[in-house]
C-alpha cells in the first residue's frame, strides 16, 4: 500500500495500516502541497510487479488545509496501467467540495458525518467499487465489524448487520434534505468563497497560509503559519480564553507552527467574519507582529463577490 | 397618568392607557432622550389637586436606544411630595442593566420574558409596591383576567389562578440559573460593553446614535441615524438578502430613518463582531456614504477593553 | 350575558363576566348535564327587550367531561329570533371533537393551544363572526391588549400588533400538519373511541361516569364520581406516588367526589390503556370498593372496536 | 476461544470470531438456559495444555431472556486452575441488574449505550483487567482502531485518540446522573419487579417463557414462546399495525416461534401494563389461543409488590 504523506491524517492511515501488518511504503511531503501525482505515477511505473496493492490519498488534509488532486492521481494509475486500487479519505472533504467517487474512478472512498454533513461525529461511510469488491473478496487480513460482505449483504434489503447509531441517520436524512434545497453546487460555492475570504484575511494580516499551492486550496479549512519564534498554541489559548472561540490546534509536526480556522457545514458570511474578528484580535493580544488588516480583506471580499 | 413619549413603546403605553379610557397626559419628547426629571417634576408641582395618579417610564426605549434615569424621576416625585404611583417599563432593559424596583422605589414595573431573560416572548412579569396594590384595590377600572387579585392570591401557595405557559417557566428557571452563574453585575458590564463597541462602529462610519445623551444610552439596543436620503429599510433588507441579519426597524416617526442593532441576551464578543460586520458591508452595498472603519473601531475597542 | 352554569369553567366565565362589571345571568346546571337548549330558548323568549346581549356556553366543561349541544341552543336563538351573540368556549373541545364555528352560527369561539393542538399553554384564539365584530365596535367596555380591532388590523397584512408568542407559531404550524396527516375526522374518532373505552372501564369497576346524558359525553375528558366516603383526592395522591400519573381534581363543588381521566391530544390505545391500569391499581390500593373489570372491559373494547 | 451458545447473540461472537480466524469452540446449548457451569468446568479440566486462551459469555442473552450465572463460571475457571480469560458481553444487562466485573474477576467486559443506559446506539465500552492487557500486548491478531494500547494511552489524560461521539457522552452524563439519583440498587429492583410482572403476565396468558431456569430469568427482556402453529412474526406486525408497538422479533432458530417484550431502561410501571395491555390484545386479534387473564395478573402482581 502506497500512502502520500500529505499530512498528520494521511500519517496516521500510515500508522493504522502498520498496525493491521500491512507494512505500508509511505511517500514523504512537506504537508504544504497535496500528493504528487507525477511521483505516485514513477512509483507505479517502477513497481513492474504490482506489488503495489493500493494507492491511498486524504482528499482534504484536515491539519494542513490542503487537497490533493484526485483525477490527476487517477490518470496517474491508468496511465501507468497499474492494477492498484486507489483508496480516497474525504472525511473532511464529503460535502463541503467537489467530490465525485465514480467519474474520478475512486475505488474505496471514506466520509464520515461530522463535518460537511453536519452531524455529530458517530457515522462512516464507504463507497466502494466493484474491483474494491473483489478485493476484499480473496484478500487475507483478518475482518470482523468491519468486514463489508455482511454490510452489503444486509443493505440489499435495507438492513444493517449490527445495531445503528439510528438518531444519527435521522440527522442525516434532514442534512441531506438540507444540502439538498441550497443545491450542492452552490454549498461548494458557499466553501470556496468562504476559503477565499480566509486566506484574504490571512494575507490581510501578513501571514502565510499552510498551503502552498492554490491548485490545492481546502474549501473547509485554512491552516495560518504563525512567524518563528510565535506558538500558535497560545494564539489558541488566548482566543479560547477571551473570546470562547476554539481553533483547531497544529497536529503531528505542525504542532505549535500553524493554528487551523474551520469553515465548513453549516455556517454563513457572518458567521466567518465573527470568527475572522476573533483570530484577528487574539492574534494583536498574544502579540503577534500583525497588520490589523485582516477582517477588512475578508469583508471587501465578502461584500463583492 | 402622566407618560413621558420617550419613543414608540411609550406612545403605544398612551395608546393602550387612552383605550381603557384613562385620558393620559402625554409629555412630547424628541425620541433622543429619556424623559426629562425637571420637566416631570414642574409638572407634578403643578399638579397641586393630585389629578394625576401615575406617571409612566420606559426605562429602555426599544425603539430609540435611550434610557429614562428613573432615579431621578423618582427623586422629583418625592421632591414634589406628590403621591402619583411612578410606573416603569423594563421590558428591554431586564436582565441586561442596572435596574432596582425596590432600591429606587417603583410601584409598578413591568417586565417581558423575550429579552435579556433569553426566553421566547410570552411570559410577562409585573413587580409592584405596597401603595400599587392599594390603588388597585380600589380603583374602578374593570379588570379579568389582568387582575392582580386573583394572581397574589393565588401565589401565596405557590399557584396562579389560570393556566400558565409551563414550559417557559421551566426555560426561566434556567436562564436565572445562567444570569446567577456569570452573575448579574458581570451581565450588566457586558451589556453595557458590547453597547460601546456598537457606538465606537457607528461612530467608526461617520453615522450618528440616535440616543443623544451620553448618560442615557441603551446597553441594549442601539440606534442607527441614517444620513438624510438613504432609506434605512433599505438597508435592512439588504442585510437580510445578503447576510441572513434581520435588524430592528424604525418605528413609528423614526420609521426609515433608523435601523437598530440589538446587543442583549446570550451574546457574546465574536456576535457582535459578526453582526457589526454585516452592517458595515450592508451599509456599503446599501451605498449609504460611510468610512469603511465602524468594525476596526469596534474591534480596537473589544480587544483593548 | 346568559351563561349556562354547566361546570367549574363556566362558573370562571361569570365570574371573570362580574369582573368587568356586565352582570351575567347564571343559569345553574346539576354539572352533570350540557346547557339545556329549552331553558335558554324559554329564557330568551321571555327576555321581550333583548336586555340580554349574549349567550355563553362552554363547548366541553373540562371540569365535568359534559358537553353542550351548541347547534340545538343555535336553534333556540334562532326560533326565539333574539339578537343576543353566541359565545362558545372550545378550549378542551378544539380538535379533540366536532366543533364547527361558521356551519353551527357562532358569534364568538374561544380556543387554546394546550388540549386538542397538543402545544404547551400560552396561545389563544378568537374565532368571530361579523356580527361579534360590530357589536366590539360599538360596545363601552374599555379595552386595550384584549381589542379585536388593532389584532384584526395587523392580521390583514400577516401581522400581529404585540410580541407574538413565536416558538408557540412554530409548534402550531406542526401541530396543524399532524392534525391533517391524520385527518380531522380520525382524529376526532380517535377520541371518541378512547372516551367509551373509559366509560367502559369505569362501568367495569362499578363506578359512575359524571356525565348523566349519553348525548353529552366528552371526547376529550371523562369525570370519575367517587362512591360516597371515598375522597377522590386521596385516590389521585395514591396514583401519583405510586405510578407517576397525575389525574385531573375535581374542582370546584366536585372537589373530592371525582377525578379526572384526559384522553386528548397525541394520545394511542396503549398509552390509555396504560392510564387505565394506573387507575384500577390505584382505586384498589385507595381501598376504594370497585370490581377489578375496568381495564379488562376497556381492552375488550378496544380490540374489537 | 470457548463460547457458550447461549442464544443468538452468543452465535454472532461465534460467527465475528470464525471472521476473525480465532476457530472459537462453541459450547452448544438450547437457548433455554444459561452457559452451563459445570460443563464449563469440565471442558477447562480436559485442557491440560490450555489451549483455550478465552471463555465468552453473553450474561443476558437479548435473543432469548436468559442470563448466564457468571460468577459460577468464575468459580468453575478458579477450580481448574484454568488460565483462559473470562470475556462477558453485558450489552443488554449494563444498568438493568447487578453486574460486578471486578468482584466477579471478568477480565473483558464488553457493553453498549442503548440498553439500560438509555443512550441511542453509538458508544460501546470495555472493562478489562489486568490479564486481559498483558494478553493483549503480546497477541498476534492484527488491530487498528479497535487497539486498546492507543484508547488507554490517550485516556491518561482524559483525550481519545479518535474522533469521540461527543453528543453521545453529553447523554451519557446525564444518563449516569440519573441512574445515581435513583440508586442502581433501586434501578436492579425495578427491572426485576417488571420482569416479574411479565412472567406472570405470559403464565396469564396461558403461555410460556423462553427461559427455563428460574436462576436465570432476565430482568430486561422476556422472550414468549408461541403454541406450536402459530406464528409470532404475525403476531407482531398485529400488534405494529394496530398499536404502534414494536417487540422483539424471534432471532435465529428462533425466528417465528417467539416474540419478546423489552422492559428496561426508562420505564415505569404504566409503561409496561400499556405494554402488555397491547400483547394481550394482539395475541387475541391474532387468534393465538390465550387466556385473556394476563394483563390482569401482571397488575395484581404491580400492584401489590
Amino acid at each position: 500500500m502506497l500512502i502520500a504523506e500529505t499530512g498528520h491524517f494521511a500519517a496516521q492511515w500510515a500508522q493504522l495500516a502498520s498496525r493491521l501488518g500491512l507494512r505500508p511504503e509511505v511517500m514523504p511531503g512537506d504537508w504544504r502541497h497535496g500528493a504528487d501525482p507525477d511521483a505516485i505515477g514513477g512509483r507505479l511505473a517502477a513497481d513492474t510487479g504490482s506489488a503495489i496493492k493500493a494507492v491511498l490519498v486524504v482528499h482534504n488534509e484536515t491539519s494542513t488545509g490542503v487537497t490533493s488532486r484526485v483525477p490527476e492521481i487517477r490518470a496517474e494509475l491508468d496511465r501507468a496501467g497499474h492494477p492498484a486500487l486507489l483508496i480516497v479519505d474525504t472525511i473532511s472533504s464529503l460535502g463541503s467540495m467537489p467530490y465525485r467517487h465514480g467519474d474520478w474512478g475512486v475505488d474505496v472512498t471514506v466520509g464520515g458525518s461530522q463535518k460537511g454533513l453536519m452531524l455529530p461525529p458517530g457515522l462512516g461511510f464507504n463507497a466502494i467499487s466493484g474491483r474494491a469488491r473483489d478485493a476484499a473478496a480473496t484478500a487475507g487480513l483478518p475482518r470482523a465489524y468491519w468486514d463489508w460482505g455482511p454490510v452489503l449483504a444486509a443493505n440489499e434489503n435495507g438492513f444493517y448487520p449490527y445495531t445503528p447509531a439510528t438518531n444519527l441517520l435521522y440527522g442525516l436524512r434532514e442534512a441531506l434534505v438540507m444540502l439538498d434545497e441550497e443545491g450542492l453546487a452552490a454549498v461548494w460555492d458557499r466553501h470556496a468563497r468562504h476559503a477565499e475570504a480566509t486566506r484574504r484575511a490571512i494575507r490581510g494580516w501578513g501571514l502565510e497560509v499552510q498551503c502552498a499551492d492554490p491548485r490545492e486550496y481546502s474549501a473547509s479549512v485554512t491552516a495560518v503559519v504563525l512567524p518563528p519564534g510565535h506558538d500558535a498554541d497560545q494564539v489558541r489559548q488566548v482566543i479560547l480564553d477571551k473570546f470562547d472561540m476554539s481553533l483547531g490546534t497544529g497536529l503531528g509536526r505542525l504542532a505549535g507552527r500553524v493554528f487551523r480556522i474551520g469553515h465548513l457545514g453549516h455556517f454563513n458570511d457572518l458567521t466567518l467574519a465573527g470568527a475572522l474578528c476573533g483570530v484577528e484580535m487574539g492574534l494583536q493580544l498574544a502579540t503577534v507582529p500583525i497588520e490589523p488588516n485582516g477582517v477588512a480583506a475578508a469583508l471587501d471580499y465578502l461584500r463583492t463577490s
